[in-house]
C-alpha cells in the first residue's frame, strides 16, 4: 500500500526562532499588523510503500528521529493517509 | 480575537525540489526503504489579532503572497483557527 505522510518539523516552543522574530517584525511593512508571533519551521510531504499503516508510522517516524529532526532542537509531528 | 494560522509553503509540483530528492535517496541508508518521493517545504505558524475570522483570513492570504511565499516557485495553504 501507498500511503502519504505529512511531516512538521518546528523549532522547540523554549528556543529563540530568529527567522521567524524577522518576519514577525517585518510584515507590518506590507501592511499586516497585530501579529504577535511567528515560528517557521519544516514541512516535509514524503511518499512511501509499506504494509500496512502501522508500519508506515514506524518507518516516518525513525526517518524524522534518525534524519528528518535534530530533536534537541526541534520537535516534530506527522499523519499519515493511505493514497 | 486572537488566531493562531497553520501555513504551509511547498514547492511547485512541476519543479524539481533538490533538497526532497537527497534526502529521498539518503533514507536507505537509515534503513528506511520504499520512499518514493520527499518534498521539503515550509511550515509557519503565525499568531495574531483580528476583528473575525474573515480578516485574519485575508492578513494570513496577504503576508503569503507579499513576504512568505514565493509564488512563481512555491504553493500556498493555511488553516486558521482561534485560540
Amino acid at each position: 500500500m501507498r500511503f502519504l505522510a505529512e511531516i512538521d518539523i518546528m523549532p522547540h516552543k523554549e528556543l529563540l526562532d530568529p527567522q521567524g522574530k524577522t518576519v514577525a517584525l517585518n510584515l507590518k511593512n506590507i501592511d499586516v499588523h497585530d501579529v504577535k508571533d511567528v515560528r517557521i519551521g519544516k514541512h516535509i510531504e514524503m511518499t512511501l510503500d509499506a504494509a500496512d499503516a502501522n508500519e508506515a508510522e514506524s518507518k516516518v517516524d525513525l526517518a524524522c528521529k534518525k534524519l528528518l529532526s535534530n530533536v534537541i532542537m526541534e520537535t516534530y509531528s506527522f499523519t499519515i493517509k493511505s493514497i
